[in-house]
């Protein structure tokens, strides 16, 4: 397969273009390399589990000339701390970068969302470009502008909203992604079915089998129409302020409760995602703005591509409660939650009786 | 003296205005408390040193019905670290700030810069409020956006550009500001007359004692002018893309330089900008560029003013060489200096030859 496509996120000045292929990750590069002119210093912060990767990737540039610094990051979600961005910044400076260098983040939304804050914050701010490689980055982290990093009691709490300069895309890169990291990345695919476009729920439905088995031209169906899904919303509420941007959260509340809860070590994001989306939909059907089949559609479907959808038994309630408080969606006490309403379709409520939500979490376990 | 003006910064949705009055800061405040509705939560960010008018602040918002909560930090450019933006950071989350609070910055340049970059990436961006209490805060780094912290080897290299909600301007908090502190923020002041306006460089020759001797009119009036000059800057060139806001930076290689190599200890800001603006001006002279008898009327104001214009002799050249490779303005190795060529003008240059550059920084001790 040696198809390309390319999905365009439309933000006036900030537009840009997610490129999507397999096989074609150093031909895209070229692409952008002929964009970005003059290119003569890139900062590439690389997830040490692709190393390999980020290597191929350096080479690439040093062909081009452009002298190319590798800031390897240790995997996982610790790594979006303050610790990690302050090693960063001091590394960039000892590498002599300068407004003019691009920061190329290699990994997945970890680091996607690390090295977006730091092209963010170094210098105000520099160009960065997106080189995904687990399918959760893929389909969500890498595109729409989102960066931040963590505290120890809340999740992207702190970062910006800053756009790539591109996305590079190459699904051949996932043959090598462990099963429970590609099905953590589904979740999100399974929410852009519920949010926003029955059709692709049905497919999903209908081809669980291939999507499990990576075959791909099944992948490349996937990632793209997400991509083309998430870049709609973001092109029409690019900083979240009209609120339609915010429906790309559901299950996200309560998903970033149950992750800041377990201390980001017991699920994979896609995972706590599952869950929320799980908690979310019992929520929607108990406020009877939801029908219990479609629910039970959904969880099917969650627990067919082997993701979780109850919470394991030792989590208090109370302190997921507690951790929903914090999140960015909860202004002054009041819950902002994305309830169904059909697949497809959903609306934002901030309606919803604490009662009401705790025993939604409760219902599934 | 009642006076209250205003000067406007046009940024098209973020546009802003600086109030300026003379014992007015709270009616100030309510004017402002009367725009942003709801205001439901404040997040005070206060140096040590104006603690008491950080409370009077609180106590007006409070009355007001916002609830607010103080956050003080340490007098002192070290206290533009990652680990005090840190702390800030864990502080705010403690007083459950979410993205509808306002951060208020009371203080210098350094709790505007640092409170400025709190409020920039915090949930990724909330509106921020600067009420400067020292005459360098007041006349420059309070308008314009600039955000920041230092890292141990570059100042400001971290950072955002991120537009206060308003500036509330009260010249007669500088009653109480020490000597040192007062003459440090007269040396932007002479920077806009020499960059901008000869006219306001011959108001400041002909009012020198009026000025040490804080005459509150005339304060009020190199306040306002310097305000008025930094916003049609500004306004014409936020994020320092066209060049012309580089125009602003005469003096600041030179004396960002000066404070990195001497650990930001030795000399206050305007100090180390008075020194620098001599180099430049030093630079300017050598390469024919301005009139040696220019440089004298810069240098005699300067040092009227009480500001120093020679570096001390222990500061290695070579050392602040080095530490000029790392400012923002260098880009790949190429310095970008701006360089006077008559009172009132300036010009960006980046032919100047190292070797030039070091005898200008020589030439005065």
């Amino acid at each position: 397969m040696s198809q390309r496509n390319a999905v365009s996120v439309r933000l006036a000045e900030r537009s840009y273009t997610i490129g999507i292929s397999t096989n074609q990750l150093l031909e895209q590069l070229d692409d952008v390399a002929a964009q970005v002119r003059p290119w003569k210093h890139a900062v590439l912060i690389v997830d040490q589990k692709v190393e390999s990767i980020g290597e191929r990737i350096r080479e690439r540039l040093e062909s081009l000339g452009v002298r190319s610094d590798v800031c390897l990051v240790p995997s996982g979600e610790s790594s979006k701390s303050v610790a990690q961005i302050a090693s960063l910044w001091e590394s960039m400076l000892e590498h002599r970068t300068d407004r003019k260098s691009v920061v190329v983040a290699i990994g997945g939304g970890v680091i996607g969302d690390l090295a977006g804050f730091a092209a963010a914050s170094y210098m105000r701010g520099l160009r960065f470009l997106q080189i995904p490689t687990t399918l959760l980055a893929m389909v969500d982290s890498s595109v729409g502008g989102k960066t931040g990093i963590n505290l120890p009691k809340s999740k992207n709490v702190i970062g910006a909203f800053w756009q790539p300069h591109a996305v590079c895309i190459d699904t051949s890169v996932l043959e090598s992604l462990p099963d429970r990291e590609y099905r953590s990345g589904l979740a999100e695919v399974v929410k852009y079915g519920v949010i926003l476009d029955a059709k692709l729920f049905e497919y999903l439905e209908a081809n669980q089998q291939a999507i499990l088995q990576r075959v791909p031209q099944v992948v490349q169906h996937i990632v793209q129409r997400s991509c083309e899904l998430k870049a709609d919303v973001v092109s029409a509420d690019e900083r979240e302020t009209t609120g339609l941007r915010a429906i790309l959260n559901y299950g996200h509340t309560f998903g970033h409760a149950i992750e800041a809860t377990t201390d980001y070590g017991r699920y994979l994001h896609g995972e706590a995602i599952s869950i929320g989306m799980t908690m979310a939909g019992q929520l929607a059907v108990d406020r009877n703005l939801w029908t219990r089949s479609e629910l039970e559609r959904q969880t099917t479907l969650l627990s067919g591509l082997g993701l979780p959808v109850r919470l394991e038994s030792n989590v208090i309630t109370s302190r997921l409660i507690e951790a929903m408080r914090l999140d960015k969606k909860t202004e002054h006490g009041v819950f902002h939650l994305i309830l169904p309403t059909k697949i497809g379709q959903v609306e934002s409520r901030n309606d919803s009786p604490v009662d009401r939500i705790m025993n939604a979490i409760d219902c599934g376990r």
